[in-house]
């Protein structure tokens, strides 16, 4: 049964501001709009006041306030989410983690860091690097993403491939419950069997079972050198091919991404600064890094990829040969899904099979766009499977798109679950694809992380309306 | 409060008969023994009844069966944890997963495999082997222990320092739940973000949450070569300073083992196979490992390496210099533990802490061994953090063993969590170590672990009594 939610008296916004202090608390319309979205569509919703604590104290505080009174509580870190998994869209407080952006520790003996959630992730990555440590998460957002927003989907980013998204570099998490009460879910060790993993289960909950407050990662050395190339291909199907070739040669590349046509000329339109020619026959490309700490090494790697690329039909590849080049590059990769946006109404799907399905995956989104007559714009990290199907409103009726596009997007999540994959990799379940979860979930599956949820938060002020379709 | 649970009546009885089939049934002591006990100290208790199913419809039926009359389940895997988790403590059923000993699939595509729980991880790397596959997770008893017990616990072994605990490379597992319904916990897939990660929560849950009938595990490509090196120290201490050099100089081992001078001593005499000369000066060893595709990195590697042991004062190293000779190192290193089960009445603790922690951990425990009048022999994943302390009963009256040595051992585990760890890393809760859950979490956090628990198992029939002292 969905829950009714109590409006702010003005008692509690008094006491919110006694809590937060005045110049921390925000009810004027501009702000709240920003508060209110997120890079979802152009989805907004209003809360009645957003509140930026500095204090664990206060956010314990602001939680037991609104648990008492059943006020929904909508944490939030950049804002940059495509799921819509930080819009308040239960009204209430918005619960902004702006001034935990703090890097409390680089532990260099342990090769752990101690972080607030609302640090970025890139400010992060640099901080690291400075002591020859890494970071590697690192999604396409990453100079405005925050770690806390990270952790509420388990981001992942290119460098996944190779070294795993945020779940597998979180060990130690400082989280404030529903009711008030802190715990840190589990210690600050590189193995754990110490009863049920509550570090795991709240890493990727999108913010429904409590607030992290601290973080505590590990880190590993930085890799000395890396190369990277770029492989047009004819044939956007044998692109996908050769990814699995190169793992199964034995190679774990550093990145291995995949953009149709379309997805890299719009994006070296919309940044405008890379002069960079597509040949007309090109239709796909591969983006390959490999890292490491022997240049010898990695020449050898980069020959044998180059090898698997030309037997699956490549065309001339492209080494990058300076630091500039590489920034461009990746540039224009990381630009993909702002230069889709720019270009026209979209809704974006985080599908993700297991690697060796991905050219059945890409031609199944093209069967079924072909079905419902819509475009569809594909990229995304083909190492892990994971390819964000970007489907273009373009000329499509307002009516097309409200009631045939979500038979289509059914069919494409039906197509990821028979091929062993599901509907989200890494931008998560939210609001926008919650409606979705029953294709990849029976009623008692998604009622047992229900009741998880009620253990957690038994009033469920915390995100309310997120991944599940209430009940 | 505390369940009480019903015994079997000889309708039940007839009822698990005619699901498992008699031959698979097992009432006789002997065998009752047997499936009662396990290897941790010499604890034994007898269930009512020992089941071997032989599908998952039959565990469904098992399950529906002992839920509706609140019968006890334990699940068990081939009987080699060290935590008492398949002791089956409140009698009922036994249900032994040996008759699911099949690898199903191994998908040479995807670098993924589908295994029954029962399977022999030994086995399971070997199969992979064959196809250039790797499958890290490598506990002491590895020949012996199943991948459904692996999985219970999280476990480790030496090569997790690199790659990795059991949690690292499952993907997907099906489940039986206490209702009988049948789930599949998330999806094939590298990246995961749709909801609760449920295969997580399952993953060191040691049987309380479900029942794992199949198991979906990431594989990695198998590295070409590997060293080995054995490098003494006259100061254990020192030792664990060692440890913590090597992964600041950026080099990251695939073994990094430490053995007291006891713990290779008494191996060595109980193996009997090996003649190999511990030097009267060494207290401590530790084997190091490196593994990877290319020779001359590994080489040099193990230079680096040395020059840092001889920094901190090892004595002269030996490479291991033919497979023999690598085997005969790594069989003591795998033997220690049962070595001194042989010799001693004894308790094992699975301390863990961060891993430059670790001088601190050692000095620490013989510091409340002296106060406490205990002799404790210490072994295991150095790199990791992880120091299995195996405290000896020798000539202590069974009044100290009894009275004493917990609040020893309580002492331990409070200087594990003042240093940032925990009290298990691999081994598991289970029975034995459950009372001293309250040194890491408060009270309202082991409550909140029980009522996930009461989630998925309302009638608590799932390995009841582990993990949480009962409330």
């Amino acid at each position: 049964m969905s829950v009714d939610y109590n409006k702010l008296t003005s008692i509690t916004f008094q006491k919110l501001k006694e809590i937060v202090g005045e110049q921390y608390m925000y009810t004027d319309v501009e702000r709240l709009e920003k508060y209110g979205s997120d890079e979802t569509e152009d989805l907004v919703f209003l809360p009645e006041v957003a509140v930026c604590p500095q204090t664990v104290e206060q956010i314990s505080e602001i939680v037991k306030l609104c648990n008492q009174r059943k006020i929904s509580v909508t944490t939030r870190g950049a804002g940059t989410g495509l799921s819509g998994g930080a819009l308040p869209i239960k009204g209430g407080v918005v619960l902004s983690m702006e001034k935990f952006n703090k890097i409390l520790n680089i532990d260099t003996r342990n090769l752990q860091a101690t972080v607030e959630p609302g640090v970025i992730n890139y400010i992060f990555q640099e901080e690291v690097k400075k002591l020859g440590l890494f970071y590697p998460p690192d999604p396409a957002s990453w100079g405005s993403c925050s770690l806390g927003g990270n952790i509420a989907h388990s981001s992942g980013g290119p460098k996944a491939v190779k070294y795993g998204t945020t779940r597998d570099y979180v060990l130690n998490l400082e989280v404030v419950l529903a009711n008030g009460e802190v715990i840190w879910t589990g210690a600050n060790t590189l193995k754990y069997s110490t009863g049920y993993n509550l570090t795991h289960l709240m890493v990727g909950s999108e913010g429904t079972l409590g607030i992290v407050t601290k973080i505590v990662f590990k880190l590993i050395p930085l890799p000395k050198h890396d190369l990277l190339m770029l492989v047009p291909f004819k044939n956007a199907e044998s692109a996908c091919e050769a990814v699995g070739s190169v793992f199964r040669a034995g190679i774990t590349p550093s990145a291995m991404e995949f953009m149709e046509r379309d997805a890299i000329e719009w994006s070296i339109k919309y940044s405008g600064e890379v002069n960079f020619e597509i040949k007309p026959e090109w239709n796909a490309l591969l983006l390959i890094e490999v890292d490491g700490n022997h240049m010898d090494v990695l020449m050898n790697d980069c020959e044998k990829i180059a090898e698997i690329m030309q037997q699956n039909g490549s065309d001339e590849i492209l080494f990058a040969d300076s630091a500039e080049q590489k920034n461009a590059l990746w540039k224009i990769r990381r630009k993909v899904g702002e230069a889709v946006k720019s270009n026209s109404v979209y809704k974006e799907e985080d599908t993700v099979v297991p690697r060796a399905e991905l050219p059945q995956l890409l031609k199944g989104v093209k069967d079924i766009g072909a079905k419902y007559g819509f475009k569809s714009v594909c990229y995304g990290h083909a190492g892990d499977g994971n390819l964000h199907v970007n489907i273009i409103k373009g000329d499509l009726s307002d009516k097309v798109w409200d009631e045939d596009l979500p038979k289509g997007i059914t069919e494409i999540f039906q197509l990821c679950k028979a091929l062993g994959g599901t509907i989200s990799g890494e931008h998560g379940i939210g609001m926008v694809q919650q409606k979705y979860m029953s294709i990849i979930f029976p009623e008692y599956q998604l009622q047992l992380m229900r009741d998880i949820k009620k253990v957690f938060d038994p009033n469920e002020i915390l995100n309310p309306g997120k991944i599940f379709v209430a009940k």
